[in-house]
């Protein structure tokens, strides 16, 4: 596991890398502002923040298990234990992948958890380390800025689907393959799974604005209250894209079955002109011993004249009936 | 960035063309009404809507941002901030466009804010200029003329779209083409996010119209009420415009593979019938040495009659069944 | 516009046909029963209601305005202002059509207003003329016999749909045409046209039982409970009508299906027992000079033999298969 | 109609069969308990009603109109007015039926009214005409019993339906035909029709259960709590079997579709197999004067293993690529 | 039926197999804990409940039934009876089989009832056996042990349906049979039946994790809240896997008519080129007197000639409309 620490004083000097003594003595002190990043979480690691933060071993054992959890929050009265999504949308598979951000906000300090690195905290990390910025305004500031870096994720994922969509929609007009109607429902498929994402994590958002827990002041409810309403639009953008990749898909089909009329109205011309001139060539190839027609002059260019003029009727009457 | 300023005082003269001084005395004396309207607000027009009016950050970064945001309603206490939408409907491209008003209501004054030129924000204007009308009764009244002007815009995008649906139906009574399925979906498509912005937008109107706003007159109220039925009549319009274009499109793929069935049928009677007859005419074109009915005197005729015959028969049991 | 004007005196003595003057008497007394019925109301008539009964421009507007409200109750302390729905429907078009009936209920009048001549309106009129007696137990009750003949309507309007879908169906398994179709599609649409009248109605009706208005009585509000369970027992009514349409629908596609499918299995049998014959038979007709076959004695008689074995082979095997 | 009274004296005697005189007087003791029980209820049985137990005229008309009410409470203070709705299955027809039961239930009566004969109501007759047994615990636990016998009465329908759908599965498997979709269609929507009154029933019982109404004893409402939690289990057992219908459907469809198919794929086979020998046997049934094969000694012979060969190459072909 | 009984004294001693009177004077007592564990109670057993512990009979008929109930709890003051759901997947037959576990919580007892032998139950049965340790924690933590056992169990299934799912996938995409076609149906249908389990149990768990319930201690209550996430989760899967399963549906049915649509170009390619070929070998097999074709020196080899250029011609052209 990789451990990341960072320690604003109460007087503003940022320090990092701090024995588990220090961090013990500086959650005693209540004072300062406190940031522990953990990747890839193990038991002992479980260990140290039972011991040192006092956790619940049940919050503590979702941030150990590599499961996805659903997007949470629990008020531990000391401290609020958030698990909120991000994606990443891998554009070659088409595939959707969830990925976990466990945060523990208490009064001085904010605990982050997360499996694999995640470019959203790496940001704030990097911010953090340039000058301290996003740790200057308390704990719920800190949580601010870690979930909406997390959310701005969302967009360009967006952006990538509907170009995704887009492309589809082109190979579909151009010519439809088997391939095609796989990506269709691949990324349909993604479309659903990333609103069963944006839901829930909503909810959990809009609470944190509406002043339901000690930790977040008024002063940055209204910021998490933009969050939400980023996530509502993240909504409305993915509600229309599903409309339009189930219009790619109708297109597909429709396009599939008008090729397959296509096909078969020719085997129909075809078929329903040659086959009664080839039978009228078939009388004539009988070998009955009287067959007037057969010893006339002109006999054989007079058939011929009639098939000319039984072909074309044929054809002029699908025509007509816009069969054809 | 455009910016247009009228105030009326409190003595019932209309000024316009104000300088940023005049209008923070204004804002200071919380008397009479100012109107601010801006469009395509830039980050140095932000500056200003934060100086003068002192809006909050989230807020006036909304204003300036190109994208757009779902309607909302936040109460910062010494103004609303109030996001709706309109619309605007390109009958060519069958695209439903969303356009964003936002509007800060305070004690004596009303900012509005849109990225691009609103038919409704500027006939209000215009009404304005004449004489004052729409300012006299105070800033909820303004407001709400405002969001009725925006609302009365999708009345006719709404007539727009039905006689493009009976169009359309009419063309796939007639003809229906490729084309036509490709327009019918485009519109189903629409009528699905006309949907979406007016669900929301319903219920922010319906918040206005409760009261639980502060800047909202009680007389005033009635009126939002009315933009609430309003909105709630066009909903059932859209509603109704929806099950008209699912019947339009159920017809179109129905007269389709109505097409094809008759397509099939005579494909159908041409090959059952005259496959037979082609058999019979083969019998009598092989080459046996012997065989008797060649030299019949009439046999030629008498398998013609026969061949007819079983023509005719096949035909008629064809139809009998209904089959053609 | 037609007027019509009744009035009930304490003492139960039944007047009609008033003049303005009066009207304004009778309601600064606050005493008796005042009926105004008012058809196809133009903006003098509008002016009239504004000036004799003071009722809100809003609501005034949309008795002139010939648009079709959504239902809705608006109580202005001195009167309730309520727009309920009544349905005509046209069999031979097959078109549910909304008709609007506005209802201002006061302390001791009610006005009602529609644009076109209704048939439930008629008949209350027609039984005051008699005797009075919808008048005499009060504005609550007066306002419910109007509602309530109202309502009636809808129930031979669900028996026509009913008979109809019965027609329908019968012609489906008789001989389902093209028009059927657009028929059933077209009883679809008013099915789910009548569902989006009851249901706001049935809510509507619903607050006037539950005692929220102020006029009334807690003795009606029983018999408006009455209204609500008739409109609940249309609603179920609608529902499961709406599920024979749909199944009518099913039968319709599936018959067609069917149809289509015997057509292809007598193609296929025609084709598949023909097609090898005739080539046996283009075997002999080739023109080889050694075909030795040719010039045995019974050569032709065992190949018509091998024939029609070939034949009753592949007929049997068909059928064995459950092909035909 | 038909009536049957039951008067059980706060001794514990039963007495039957008692005069309109002698009913009116054991309602004014208010003591012992009185079930009148009324089999199609006539104009004359609703005036007996309205006259000895003062019910209300619209709860009266209910019970005399042969119209379907939906399931409702009705809390008339001095009595509860219930309808509750139970069904009869008619295998044959698969047609779900819908009887009503009405049930006023006061201080020391219980009066039932329906309009055909019901197995509930007349098992619960039988054991009060053995022992009185029903009776001895009090109105709202003879009630109980009552609404308790209707809801068992749809377990057996269930099971049966359930059946049905098995012996319609196994009928699709074996040999799908028209009447076997009919069916399906009839099953399905008896099971819609079911759930419908399954629903608001269920919401009744709830009610019942929760103690909203004074004559239900705090001892009886967990008894209406099991009829509660039987009608939760009938209507999950309900919603299985919708979608095990439904899977029929599918199952239908794809089995014609599959066969119409294999059909198709029988045509391909022959056609393109004897297609092209046809056309070889007919380039050879020429009449030309010089073509050099016809004289070859063994050109016939050469001829008919080529057409064995294409014909084998193709049949290899198809079957390769797993047409056929 | 097979009952085992597990008594922890107030010292921490753990007792087993204790006759009646002692498990009467424990719970007189009203110290320690006592866990009985009953499997296929039977009529006998049930009396033994009620004299016993004086449980409700509507509970103890539940006890008896062999019936599925659905997932509730009930209040009885003295104690809380409980119904959760358990599941077994038949992974040959694709069906998901209801397993039901009733619990009785009281003041110092758990009795937990089953109609068969349950995993989840027998391994706190073990655990207990062991070291009485799922005891130690009192009622609520013995009742979540079991509990939690049991939602364990859901996890298996799903990955079970999960990779069911992804071989069918695979069988879809190599070579679609009948067979996968109603393994995807029935995986459908199981899976459906799971979602119906689990949501139920979800709210019944989210009550006991509110604190809704005396016996629930508040330290207890952040395990059931836990138990709720998972079944969250759980659900969350689920629905994932029911999208899985509609695409593989899809892509099954697609792939069907992709198939279909293969054949029925080949019959067209063949049939569209040979059958003018035949047509025009027909014309020169007529027997006609004068046909100057046929005594040209090289009017077979010019024949042959026109026949291929034909037959290329037809096969460019249908290429090029990417027919074929």
């Amino acid at each position: 596991m990789t451990q990341v620490t960072f320690y604003l004083t109460p007087d503003g000097k940022l320090l990092d890398q701090m024995s588990m003594e220090q961090i013990r003595d500086l959650l005693a002190s209540g004072e300062g502002l406190l940031w522990v990043d953990m990747e890839d979480v193990t038991t002992g690691d479980g260990e140290f923040l039972s011991n040192a933060f006092c956790f619940h071993p049940l919050a503590v054992a979702d941030c150990i298990s590599k499961n996805i959890h659903p997007p949470k929050i629990d008020d531990f009265e000391d401290y609020l234990f958030i698990i909120v999504h991000g994606i990443n949308y891998h554009i070659d598979s088409e595939v959707v992948e969830t990925t976990e951000l466990a945060l523990f906000v208490g009064k001085n300090y904010v605990v982050t958890s997360h499996d694999i690195p995640m470019r959203s905290v790496s940001s704030v990390l990097d911010r953090v380390r340039k000058d301290g910025r996003p740790m200057r305004r308390g704990v719920d500031f800190l949580a601010h800025d870690l979930i909406d870096a997390l959310v701005d994720n969302f967009m360009p994922t967006i952006e990538e689907m509907d170009e995704r969509n887009d492309q589809l929609e082109a190979e579909v007009l151009r010519e439809p393959k088997r391939d095609t109607l796989m990506s269709i429902m691949q990324l349909k498929r993604s479309i659903l799974a990333l609103t069963r994402v944006i839901m829930p994590q909503r909810e959990i958002v809009n609470g944190l604005s509406r002043g339901d827990y000690p930790f977040i002041s008024e002063r940055a409810q209204i910021y998490y209250r933009n969050i939400h309403d980023h996530l509502v639009r993240i909504e409305m953008l993915t509600l229309g894209l599903r409309d339009m990749t189930e219009s790619v898909l109708s297109t597909y089909l429709s396009s599939v079955s008008n090729r397959m009329n296509e096909v078969m109205k020719v085997l129909t011309l075809i078929a329903t002109i040659f086959i009664p001139l080839t039978f009228i060539a078939g009388i004539y190839g009988m070998n009955f011993a009287y067959m007037p027609e057969l010893e006339w002059r002109y006999g054989y260019f007079i058939i011929l004249i009639v098939m000319a003029v039984v072909g074309v009727c044929l054809a002029v009457y699908f025509r007509r009936r816009k069969w054809l």
